[in-house]
């Protein structure tokens, strides 16, 4: 481990090799981290909390936390977690491998993410939460779970495999977007959502299949699935077999 | 007094009994804390700033303070103000007791805020904004004031007691949100309001009577006035109250 | 230059004379900083980043950056920059002069920025934006660039000079916002927009020309151009020439 002097390290975290830890950062007791991550400074990881029922935070292998950071115990985070700055991460929050978080996003806890999901910034993840793997969430997306807020009932909402949700966009409460959907800028979605359909509007209506919507790139592919045409960062094996599927 | 070593304190604020200040926390001259609250790491309490007039930075006793918020000087909270993390709160902020404010929560100060106040995450309070008491905020409301931006004209908006405010919605500048108002996530709200009403949309239309939206509990009883069914964290006295009340 | 003891200043870092560094803050190697600027406790300035190509992060002189800012190398700022708190800024980011930025701003880098451009709390600046001079942005307006998200085609907003963006606003990828536009609260704007004229809506439409709207002073002036009437800020030569100007 190297960890800047100034960084406040408990004797009780367990700490991978070649870990980096920045200036003025914290580390508390009931924290693992993985080999090979980076934290930057100012970050407080562990942060103490009735509701982690002392449960550990993990970090996996290969993470990088960009700089203030909070995360409490009782979250577990997969290998290779990106994040950007300011990002707020609440316990309970159960995410798998390669997740991405955009800076000042904030994550509620009581939620679980699958593998490859990418937030932009200032992404809100509500309680209770269900997000499958290679979801995409643009910046100030909300994601709600109180159907008549304030009140004791908790509707979270679904996301699935590939969806796509564009920039400060309101999923309403126990809405499901389902596989492949395409919701547009500054939508408000409640209920159910057909696959491989583009939703836009406040309330949202279904304009049609995503296919619909073309590259613009001079082509005319269609734009959706993404997964056809954008590859960046997903590994090899995985880009392979998309290559292989027929859309 | 409990103090990290790596807090700064200046000797000049003055802070209650049993107070505890977080690891590179650091409180400015002008401050006064209540006994028995909590700091957590990275705050900055008592900014100075000439808008302030010199006035102290007030915090009552009780209270809980998560880290990286920064505070001004010039500004009173009553007791028992809880906040999330990476909260900014301006100068001439007049606060009763037992406010909430929510993570990344932004308040500009030149408000009033009344008891019981409640705000979800990333909140925007703009100047001259007045807030009544047993409000409810959720994520991503601005309140704005500037009817024709930017000039010099200022017309702060008005929420009274019990009035509800859903995700991602715009008040705009010299509304009035009324009594037990409940305004639909992603609405953009001008004009005075009629109280108990539901209003949503862009603009922003009334719906009817906050009576007629059901509590999905299976009861079928109305959701609003909310408080005929939410109790969770209101004291005894406050809550009997309610319970004797003809709604 | 005087800085706070607990400031981590690289010696490879340039400082002008009368420069003020907070606590807890950090220079990095790659940094130059202009005279009689005020750095605020928390502050990170000259990120390495890979994209930066090993170019300086550059701060004009005059500046205040309030606290907890966070600012990567390879950006250039003009004189009399003024940043709210928790403002992050990437690479690749050229401003002018007099640029202010509201607290919780996140300027994704790459793009270009005029003079006197004024940005209120939490605005969202896209990579390849390119925005004028007299421009202002309120709150929680977010500038988009990828036309069928996610995918590698960026296609920047274009903001002209005068224009005005009111909260909650979108801009659409590769949209104009003309000299002079007025986007009303909660928009969604895409394509181009006439100069002088009003849009609002998601999707926005046209309303009028901007002049229709008048100031609610008493006078029954239109309200814009709003330099008809605001001032504040700027230097007697600039305002003296509006003074001259016909609208």
């Amino acid at each position: 481990m190297t960890s800047h002097p100034t960084a406040l390290i408990s004797s009780k975290a367990k700490i991978g090799k070649n870990v980096t830890i920045g200036a003025y950062s914290i580390i508390h007791d009931n924290v693992e981290i993985g080999e090979n991550t980076t934290i930057g400074p100012y970050c407080e990881l562990g942060v103490t909390n009735h509701l982690s029922e002392g449960k550990k935070l993990i970090i996996g292998a290969n993470s990088h936390i960009r700089s203030r950071c909070t995360f409490y115990e009782g979250s577990k985070f997969g290998e290779k977690l990106i994040t950007g700055h300011s990002v707020t991460v609440r316990e309970k929050t159960n995410a798998g491998n390669n997740f991405q978080i955009g800076t000042l996003s904030d994550i509620q806890g009581h939620c679980t993410i699958g593998d490859y999901v990418r937030t932009h910034s200032n992404v809100h993840i509500g309680q209770h939460s269900s997000i499958g793997s290679f979801v995409w969430i643009f910046p100030y997306v909300v994601l709600t779970n109180d159907p008549h807020p304030p009140s004791e009932i908790m509707q979270g909402v679904t996301i699935m495999d590939f969806a796509v949700i564009a920039t400060m966009s309101v999923i309403l409460p126990g809405a499901t977007i389902s596989e492949g959907v395409f919701i547009g800028a500054q939508s408000c979605v409640g209920g159910k959502t057909e696959a491989d359909s583009f939703y836009a509007g406040s309330p949202a209506k279904k304009i049609g299949p995503t296919s619909k919507i073309k590259l613009k790139d001079g082509t005319g592919n269609p734009a959706y699935p993404w997964r056809t045409h954008f590859k960046r960062g997903y590994p090899a094996e995985i880009v392979e077999q998309w290559n292989k599927s027929q859309f």
